[in-house]
């Protein structure tokens, strides 16, 4: 599914900045390809990018309405679809993250038919793919790994990309959920192929390349993450990953969602993932930590960050505070 | 998935007998169901249950056609179609374990529709699940994993169910895949759920029941297998076991479909398995080991499982030769 740029972000009427999350996080990495923000009534979300017209976002060169927002009820109202068929009148794409398809919202599927417009679901897989066949791929990949969901695994390979590429490295970041997908214009949801592709479907995302040149992809959810440990571990083989991240947010005090069930320990987490992740590439190794302290106490960040490179003998950092210059020093 | 019983068996016209292996597996294990079979012109397999025409079929009880057979090139041919057809006018529900579903063939979905009959996909799921939410739920559970696919765990989840029930313990088998399916008359196939949800699902198939019922539910490929581990850590999370049987082939020279990959080690399989399995049951432990023993040479399967039974500390057996009782036995 590649997206043509640049975008005009769609936010509809987002009932607050939570719920533009997806959007948000597109603007922050590409900022150069988001050329405004459409806001309908009672919109409380801002992106911080100009407020833009349909006619004048097209007239600027925008090609895709990205609706980057969750929608109340996942169900779409009537002037989501009014703008959503007169954007696809007007020349736009439409790519979606809702979980509810495009397509299925009759008069959207009926005006990019009749117009000949392009309708994407970053969440819903455009393809098939074939079952994985672990054969070792040339060329070099990351993948960042968890303790839970939502640790900064994403931002963490971004920030990479983007260091490798400063440094003149060749670097691609390989998206597997909707946020990145955006951000990089293609990718596969991994969360929501079919059970047996899991792995297939990143070996098709990562495919053979030149020695040299590293994939960075886009990691899911944890080993130790009770609902979705299966994509997990399907993405770490499927990517047959040379170094692996761990990923951790230390004020977290349970699994997201799931009340009951503590964090796993970072030497717990990372041993675990080698030793899965060795199976389709013997020479795996985490290589660093990255840890999300932005809801640390002030001053502890840096004391934290020295302590877990004690222990474990790895370079620790906050992609964010400290940026990821150390791990990419690490990189075998 | 719910279906009729009793069954007739379609063969279509399969080239050889391991074309028909779904169907002979469901023979196998519930020949009280499977009234006869239905073969057309160069068929080569035989079930070795009765000729039936649909007539004949239906007066003696059948109420669903299994077409437990694969296919040539997974395109339904005009005599199948012409059968199937003439079966859903005559009083039948149609079950079918084909990759393809039985519905996009348009004149199976049209009769269906006039004749008020129920069209399955048992390689389908037909409803939605939630997330996994991880709670412990009350019951027993217990579930067969494996060094490799297709290395018993079908056969050993439906051999202790019978083992049980007739010790007057309560047990039911939980199927998760085609054949398990047909045999249980429900279930899941997990492999084809999205992937988001292989917990969840297993999490709904295998719900909470009496403290003292046993759930036997069927495993999935390996932790090992680089194709489809994802599977079987979503189905080993979902399942929540309080005990593992380690299955294993071992003739096996390498993993199933994967020539570069070899076997795991027993103890670094039930190592693995138990790992994992402790995430959503810290009581989780395999209780013993189940070999298929058949493709080994003669009189060498008795010291093999006796070697492993001193090896590892656990009862061994073979299913089909020495039976599951001592795996009863071993039960928590």
């Amino acid at each position: 599914m590649a997206l043509k740029t640049p975008y005009l972000m769609f936010l509809g009427d987002a009932p607050d900045q939570l719920a533009a999350k997806t959007a948000a996080g597109v603007v922050h990495w590409r900022p150069d390809i988001c050329l405004g923000q459409l806001r309908l009534d009672g919109c409380n979300a801002d992106l911080g990018i100009p407020d833009m017209t349909l006619e004048a976002a097209f007239e600027a060169g925008a090609r895709t309405i990205i609706v980057g927002v969750a929608n109340r009820g996942g169900v779409m109202g009537q002037t989501w679809i009014d703008v959503l068929v007169r954007a696809l009148e007007f020349g736009f794409d439409i790519s979606s993250g809702l979980h509810s398809k495009l397509g299925d919202v009759t008069a959207i599927a009926e005006a990019a038919a009749k117009h000949g417009r392009q309708l994407t679901d970053a969440r819903h897989p455009t393809r098939g793919f074939d079952v994985a066949n672990g054969k070792k791929r040339t060329g070099k990949r990351l993948l960042p790994v968890g303790t839970d969901c939502s640790v900064g695994k994403m931002y963490t390979a971004l920030a990479m990309e983007r260091e490798m590429q400063a440094r003149g490295m060749r670097a691609t970041f390989r998206a597997t959920g909707q946020t990145g997908i955006f951000i990089a214009g293609d990718g596969v949801s991994v969360d929501a192929v079919v059970a047996d592709f899991i792995s297939g479907a990143t070996e098709w995302l990562a495919p053979e390349n030149e020695p040299d040149h590293w994939d960075l992809i886009e990691g899911q959810g944890s080993l130790f993450h009770a609902s979705y440990a299966g994509v997990s571990l399907g993405l770490l083989h499927g990517a047959q990953a040379d170094a692996l991240v761990l990923c951790h947010e230390p004020t977290r005090t349970h699994m997201r969602g799931l009340p009951d069930y503590p964090l796993p320990g970072i030497g717990e987490c990372i041993a675990a993932n080698e030793a899965a992740a060795r199976l389709t590439n013997p020479a795996a190794s985490c290589i660093g930590i990255a840890v999300n302290t932005h809801n640390m106490p002030n001053g502890e960040a840096e004391a934290y960050l020295a302590a877990l490179e004690d222990e474990h003998g790895l370079p620790a950092v906050d992609p964010v505070a400290t940026g990821v210059g150390k791990l990419v020093d690490a990189l075998p």
